[in-house]
């Protein structure tokens, strides 16, 4: 039987991997947590909106039933490409065909010890720790007689006009201007302050001009400052330097840099400068046409020669393109030679009364926008255990404005 | 205006809390978590049958609509009777009344140190932390050659035959048994041993004999290992030594001694041999009538002169007679001199199937008892948020065996 490694149960892995259910292969998917995550709603459990099972799943249940496949919960330590070996800690994993589908991670564009100053948002436990720190502020802000220190304590620093940061950025200030607003005694949520702050000209760079300027006006409304074209300059324990300026605040988020996982490093192929590895058509790489990238670990291309987009539905194809690929060699057929990406649109929410939608000839904002976000994501969960119960959990938390996740868990030590 | 503080909020404090919104006072609650636990169904927690978020809820949204009452996220470092002030890390609260209700923590016997290798479950971060141990076990014994390794790996000792320890023992097997028994490829967890060691001679030492064979018989039935009057006498990484025997295990789960908090000291109050704070008969401390110690931090005697049982009803209803006692006295009334405990059953789930129910007249066994006891756990979760959502998945998971929770998080860098 031929064996399949698939690295990384995110969108791209998972998706090839559900592809080859009933391909006569032994199909092995390994990853390093125990569970694929819905990425695009990670930022609902950062900020207390919805708790990490609503939105993370076991990878295990969901394969479970997928009699040829099997799921390891390894670190990859590295690829030995010439003998067709993935290495984990414990054992190597032979191979006759490879899907890295490993995904990115944060970049702090050579700033690394910034990361316990300012954490990303990639993992569950990344977005514990941020709902962590922001509850905290606001409960240490509540115990402080020192006027400096609470308004740096309510102060909020977002770092990254994409969708992550834009996300973020508003639905802290509804947390602090709706939500908490009458938990407090001594101080008033409403104070707060919310930064997002991007080196570049726009918000939303990918989108066009008009929906940049309505994501800055919407997040205006919601009492968030946006500031453009200020890079950080510099980070600490009690704030950050952004153009010039010192900001006093206890919690800054970095939706900022993102680099590729060391996907060509372990392969020993050829990178771009955020570390994607370059792909030929068929999402191979040049040296073996049997080892695949895809997702955000790769750059790939569409038909006009411009990167595909790192969201989930560009990795999904990938998935499902390369599965097919496979599938279709090991059937001794023949098979698509050139990855085809078809857009759908791009996304992003602001609050929960707004959000801004481009579909590649039409573009649409305001609380319609967001309402078909809505449905879009509870479509995409169809397929997961217990869609129902996000669902109502949702619909629920909207009309009610409540943060039933708002637990401070976890030990922070170091803060 | 008379300053009442509470100190923590469990049963007995937020009912307490609760009975004295309206009341002409300051009241201030705190507590070192941010969250009410539902501790009965903290043990569904643990085996991932419920996210935290389902069983917790911020005690500031729960006390934000009664405006004479603030919370503070804070640990308790000691209590000046003299001045009444309670001292916190940054401040010191006076108080004219005050009510303790601090609840208790696991007792080692002497034996602290085997904490970190036997965990206790009280808190949400007790309760991931064993989840995490728990089906990390399993993701280890699928990755490992080596047959007695796996073995130890796929052993679950829980020490302690109270209710915690009987709920733990059957879920687990259930876990074992049948949620995850197709998740795995390598490994059969069915194969998983679950044994329960109790020191005394009887599971449930509270109920009547005959519902204590019930339990055991129907933990047999799931599985589980009863080994009862065998204390435990050694415990390591290994595994632990139970009346001379050595049993190779690496998740062991301590659900045995109960120590009440420091009360006693920071009141430099009378004790029992467990550390609860002797009280008179209207709940306050002998050496000040405006000072009360409720629920599992004291001892408190029924009119037989029987120690009221250290359960969430007890405890509320020492919370609102304390409330009661300390508004009438505001309010120049008299107020009753003697708490009265009204005892309304015990009742333990064994897995998913049968339950024990023992009223004052009346006990009840099997699986109409399971349904009765999760019927009374909904009724009790009502009042608190989203009681909709929890029951929804509770009825799914129950149909459809899943358990959505079974999320790995946090790193466990000891281990």
């Amino acid at each position: 039987m031929p064996r399949i490694v698939i690295l990384g149960a995110g969108f791209g892995g998972l998706f090839a991997a559900k592809k080859l259910a009933g391909v006569a292969a032994d199909v092995t998917v390994v990853d390093r947590h125990n569970y694929h995550l819905f990425q695009p709603l990670l930022y609902q459990v950062a900020t207390a909106g919805l708790p990490p099972s609503d939105i993370a799943w076991p990878i295990r249940s969901i394969l479970s039933r997928q009699k040829n496949t099997s799921v390891l919960l390894a670190e990859v330590m590295g690829i030995d490409v010439a003998r067709h070996e993935v290495i984990l800690e414990s054992e190597a994993v032979a191979f006759d065909y490879l899907i890295v589908a490993t995904g990115s991670t944060h970049s702090y564009f050579g700033h690394e010890d910034w990361e316990t100053l300012a954490p990303g948002l990639k993992s569950i436990d990344d977005a514990t720790h941020i709902r962590r720190r922001i509850l905290t502020a606001f409960e240490r802000a509540e115990m402080t007689d020192d006027d400096a220190a609470r308004e740096r304590l309510l102060r909020f620093v977002i770092v990254g006009g994409g969708p992550t940061g834009v996300e973020l950025a508003g639905t802290i200030a509804e947390l602090a201007h709706h939500t908490l607003a009458a938990d407090f005694r001594r101080i008033d949520p409403r104070s707060a302050t919310i930064i997002l702050v991007e080196a570049g000209p726009r918000l939303l760079p990918y989108l066009r001009v008009s929906l940049s300027d309505y994501a800055r006006q919407s997040l205006a409304r919601l009492g968030v400052e946006v500031r453009l074209g200020t890079p950080v300059t510099h980070c600490d324990r009690e704030g950050v330097t952004i153009g010039g300026d010192r900001i006093a605040a206890a919690t800054i988020i970095w939706a900022a840099g993102v680099a590729a996982s060391p996907a060509g490093r372990w392969l020993d192929a050829e990178s771009d400068q955020v570390g994607r590895v370059i792909v030929r058509a068929d999402l191979s790489i040049k040296s073996d046409p049997d080892i695949f990238v895809i997702g955000d670990a790769a750059l790939v291309k569409n038909a006009q020669g411009e990167p595909v987009p790192g969201i989930a539905p560009a990795a999904k194809q990938q998935g499902r393109f390369v599965a097919d690929l496979i599938a279709r060699r090991i059937a001794g057929k023949t098979s698509a030679k050139t990855f085809r990406y078809r857009h759908a649109g791009h996304l992003a929410t602001i609050g929960r009364r707004s959000a801004v939608i481009e579909f590649p000839r039409y573009q649409m904002t305001g609380r319609l926008a967001w309402w078909i976000w809505g449905i879009a994501h509870i479509y995409f969960l169809v397929g997961v255990p217990s869609p129902l119960v996000v669902s109502i959990r949702w619909l629920w938390e909207y009309i009610t404005y409540g943060r039933g996740a708002r637990l401070i868990t976890g030990a922070e030590h170091a803060d």
